[in-house]
């Protein structure tokens, strides 16, 4: 044992390799820091958590991770101000949905201490990982997988929780333009849609290669019953502006509830900007298009914050949503990115100090 | 290089564990092989697959399996004859639905020779694993997963493809009682449900939970937009048989295409059993069940076979099924346990001789 932080075991890692990093030319999520947090749910408990060097996880083969699917995860950000302080956004939230998430996958929710306390110990022994640049941040992957062994289709009895940052610039590079789906779907009623669930993201690979092949970035989802209603920006929440009215769908069991999303709605709010929560239909969409009362859509979610969408594609035709002055999505990206960096005032107590 | 089998590199494992196991008293898929098939996807295609001793596999945090839930897997079993000849089921439509599965979660598909020549090499090695015993057998696991590193939410750039074996005895002890759902769901319309995908079955396991503490061992799905067909139960599609007439819905995006399912309509019809494949209600199973025309249910699939249900619950009702005499569920296990384990004629040419 090297050092005790917040109650956290902390083991060093020998090396480190930060002084290969380009932090001026980061791209999303692929390169990984020093360290991670680990901590094994074994005999019917969550085990105590350590921060260990970043090393690989060795699995049986016969371990149900790679079977069943059986894995949650989240997505964070760590940012440092101009005086070095690192700062979260609502990390209560995140741990809050990682076990909400778990339940719906029979996995073991996770005590608010383990978490809570493991994050700031591991952020503290990465802190140079921290990037300042503006558009640049610590990206944060909390993720519990079944470790336990056997090919019965029923829970595992043991499972790894493990937190790894990585630090990251934009999640995407360029414009973004969407497809709005007709054939495929992303969750059922009554199914795992609101859960960051593992298997939630693969089932979108395919119908977004397939977009992607005609041209756009993303497909916007709809319900998978009548494919009227506009559902989610794959790993994205997602907000249409009709004339000066903001709109976004409402949560259900097939959609996230994305923090992203909540902030904006409320920080929208505070503006005096109008917001309506309620469903959206593709053909109201698809009218404001037309009549030119369609402003503005974005998606909203931790890896983009906010990502404008530059058009959108539906029954094979092509739909510009001009880039336009006093954009809704730059206003609030700059406003909630201001409020997460420390660079202004937080009247929601949304920011968390690392201390 | 220890040897070559069907062109199939061989390590062979230094020690046995053979010797360890009670093959009189088997339960199901816990006890692994000395071997397994090792094959993977980089640098753009699959790589020659070998057989190699059992052992962990070691992957970074970031590998997509432990994010994305991007793997397929697929269910099979050797049979070894009292001549010692080892006999597959249908194993070509295993392969095919492998492939098909992979398609849709964006894993790449694995050319035919890497998994049959694979699967018969392992097969060979480890040949004294496969148990003799009747109602035991080896269960065969092919399963492929994301093992390319990156917290991007797009398909891994490598795969690991891995055949393990366990002898195995019977999937359910005792008596089966399912649960008509009425809330949860297991797949949406344009989804992932007629693929293996590992998510699809992690999702079932909280309200298979919910129905085991109210006295069921499975759920059998309904449609997750009314609740009112009959879909699949958990791990298995589903029969019922009304009179005479034996009855399971049709296959679609939402329904497994069952190789027990498929190989149970072909043999029932051929023994002039009034088959039809069509939409189930649940008024009628309950309407059926209330006038006893409901003579049974069955599930079927690979690890069970044919397993028999003997009552459901619906809407804080029990609905008691009768074992009967000359069921269809007993009469058509027999007759495909008799064609895979080379009891009886095949006139079907379904099994597959391993040499």
């Amino acid at each position: 044992m090297d050092a005790l932080i917040n109650d956290i075991e902390i083991i060093k890692a020998k090396t480190t390799k930060i002084n290969d990093v380009d932090f001026d030319n980061l791209t999303f999520g692929k390169i990984l820091t020093d360290h991670m947090l680990e901590c094994d749910f074994k005999d019917g408990k969550w085990q105590a958590p350590k921060v260990v060097p970043y090393q690989p996880i060795t699995l049986d083969p016969s371990a149900k991770i790679f079977h069943y699917g059986q894995s949650v995860f989240e997505g964070m950000k760590a940012y440092k101000d101009a005086d070095g302080t690192v700062w979260l956004f609502r990390p209560l939230d995140n741990f809050k949905r990682l076990n909400i998430s778990s339940k719906r996958l029979a996995i073991p929710e996770l005590p608010e201490d383990y978490f809570m306390n493991g994050l700031k110990a591991l952020l503290k022994v990465d802190s140079d990982w921290i990037p300042r640049n503006e558009g640049s941040s610590l990206y944060i992957r909390p993720f519990i997988f079944a470790s336990g062994k056997g090919f019965h289709a029923s829970p595992a009895d043991e499972y790894k929780f493990i937190i790894a940052c990585a630090p990251s610039g934009s999640y995407f590079s360029g414009e973004v333009k969407v497809l709005i789906e007709e054939k495929y779907s992303r969750s059922a009623n009554g199914g795992v849609g609101f859960a960051k669930a593992g298997g939630n993201y693969a089932g979108q690979f395919y119908p977004t290669q397939l977009a992607v092949d005609k041209g756009y970035q993303q497909v916007i989802w709809t319900d998978d019953n009548t494919h009227e209603y506009i559902e989610e920006a794959g790993a994205m929440n997602i907000f249409v502006r009709i004339n000066d009215t903001l709109i976004t769908g409402p949560t259900s069991d097939r959609i996230l509830d994305g923090i992203t999303r909540k902030s904006i709605i409320e920080l929208a709010q505070s503006k005096g900007i109008p917001v309506e929560v309620r469903k959206i239909t593709v053909s109201e969409v698809v009218e404001a298009a037309k009549n030119g009362s369609l402003k503005e859509m974005f998606g909203a979610g931790t890896a983009a914050v906010i990502s404008p969408i530059s058009g959108f594609g539906y029954k094979n035709e092509d739909y510009d949503i001009p880039e336009m002055e006093d954009a809704y999505a730059s206003f609030l990206k700059k406003h909630i990115t201001d409020i997460q960096t420390n660079k202004s005032e937080d009247p929601f107590g949304w920011r968390y100090k690392v201390e």
